[in-house]
């Protein structure tokens, strides 16, 4: 079983590549080769025999087939330029959202074996005028680039899954909270800082007001939908390749009140509350709740409640101790 | 008042030329300037002054930043490739239908000037597992390329008026009854073909059951629908910039009748029944009923009915008569 994931040094696609070598199988057979594929290096992987790194630019059709040529079974597609990006540089935005997606397809059509195909869309597909809550089947009326590329990519899955060029799904993720790493170009980014910053001893900035709610997915649990995205039997999504990945809704009062009870007042004393106006807009502008009865149907799931996502980021990435 | 028609050469291209030119206005506006252009030379355009041929290869950037450059008012995008044809050829499909429309996108950002923009999307855009009325906010869910790459135009159409490159806004075209010429690729050329045929006195095919239906739209009324289009305010249009236009759902039966009623038993009698499965699979998973409250509300319509259609194709096309 021959593995290929892009955006492989992204944090997702690194925490992908760990669980399946912990696995070593996908979709009942051995994995013997996976490939983390990404503009840089993907570094703090773990050294295995089967793991292979690869960098190019996937903006540029013949890395993308030079790389496909060698053949794979399963393809996470998970190579993004994140919303702030996208937005702020929109050639670069639809080089690599757009254009990358399609020289991938591409590539998976030269070379055929009709893969599958596990694509990482977004909750930003959904926009503008929406109803309360977000259905299985809401249109996609994205208000922002990287919502826009990700829309066109389930639509180019979906046709090439159609015309049997690969075995095609896509998944829209809610926000992952808490991300690891650093402050990004994501206009959510302050939904991990308000834990992740706190807990390493550091001070965040809370952007928007504490009534703000966000539908939330941690790191865990996407890559749990991800690998069981995968392993779903064709059949099982019919003629809609699409589906949105069950998360919860947490206002901002919420997520701060858990920290508080897993970390302590101290912890939650590094918030500093500083209104952004844009941000603000932007996020105001985003879907807040969602019905995902057809996933929740194919066993996917949410995360349990906050505390357990708390615990989880601690135990994860802070090695079981956190900053009093 | 400069004006463009991409796909100036196709027939809806041309009724809209012959239309503008005609009112030799525009948004109020004098037209001074309007330029037909498609990958051959429009024929049968009437001469006059202001009206410019223009030739290329839509699917070659460096083609539409040549043709952009001089700077346009409001471009009419219609160059598409049809059903059939992108179907069939995926790469021919994907480069004129999807890339095409990009490089107009990029070309009238690169030159500024914030154009308004008439898209002409398809009702192919719905499909798969549909609702059994298409309402408004039903997601768009194509089965076929061309449907796809529609879907596609009108997300990109929407992110760019977003970002105030463009005054955009996409419209859904029903299937055009009675489509002159001669059959095309599409799986729908029957619908036409059942009218224009026996009218100039020839067989024409019917591959379809009489009680099969199609959601259909009259030239004309095609023509008032894209000039009407382009005058709306764009506030009319609001956050949502595609829309399905009004159109009227008839049978097969129906169509047959109002022929007769219009010319006769001996026209119909040249309807040659032939029932051909692949067509009839196709068209079956084409979307029948539509609600389009929307477009109603901001003054786009339908035909009245059936024998108008069958007497504005005798009209238009065969100067009022037709072979007994």
């Amino acid at each position: 079983m021959r593995v290929l994931i892009t955006g492989g040094a992204g944090f997702i696609g690194k925490k992908l590549a760990a669980r399946l070598l912990e696995r070593r199988k996908l979709l009942e057979r051995e994995l013997t080769h996976l490939t983390l594929f990404d503009v840089g290096h993907a570094e703090g992987v773990p050294a295995d025999p089967s793991l292979h790194i690869a960098t190019g630019d996937i903006t540029r059709p013949g890395v993308l087939f030079d790389l496909l040529r060698p053949g794979y079974d399963a393809i996470f597609h998970l190579a993004a330029v994140v919303s702030g990006a996208a937005e702020a540089d929109v050639d670069l935005g639809y080089a690599v959202n757009l254009d990358g997606t399609r020289h991938l397809l591409d590539a998976v059509r030269a070379f055929g074996g009709k893969p599958r195909l596990v694509f990482a869309s977004s909750v930003a597909v959904f926009g503008g005028d929406m109803p309360d809550v977000i259905a299985d089947d809401t249109h996609l009326t994205p208000q922002t680039s990287y919502g826009t590329q990700k829309a066109v990519g389930e639509l180019l899955v979906a046709d090439h899954h159609r015309k049997g060029f690969v075995d095609g799904r896509s998944f829209r993720l809610p926000t992952i909270v808490v991300r690891p790493g650093k402050p990004n170009r994501a206009a959510s980014t302050w939904a991990s800082s308000i834990f992740r910053e706190p807990l390493a001893g550091q001070e965040a900035v809370c952007p928007v007001a504490d009534t703000t709610a966000m539908y939330i997915l941690s790191p865990r649990r996407v890559v749990d939908a991800l690998v069981h995205g995968m392993e779903l039997p064709s059949e099982a999504l019919g003629m809609t390749r699409s589906l949105t990945l069950p998360g919860r809704t947490y206002s901002v009062a919420e997520m701060v009140a858990a920290l508080e009870r897993v970390a302590g007042k101290a912890v939650t004393a590094r918030i500093r509350w500083e209104p952004d106006a844009p941000i603000r807009k932007i996020v105001a502008g985003w879907p807040q709740r969602f019905s995902t009865p057809r996933a929740e149907k194919l066993g996917f799931a949410a995360d349990e409640d906050l505390d357990g996502i708390v615990h989880q980021h601690i135990d994860d990435e802070l090695g079981g101790r956190f900053v009093r």
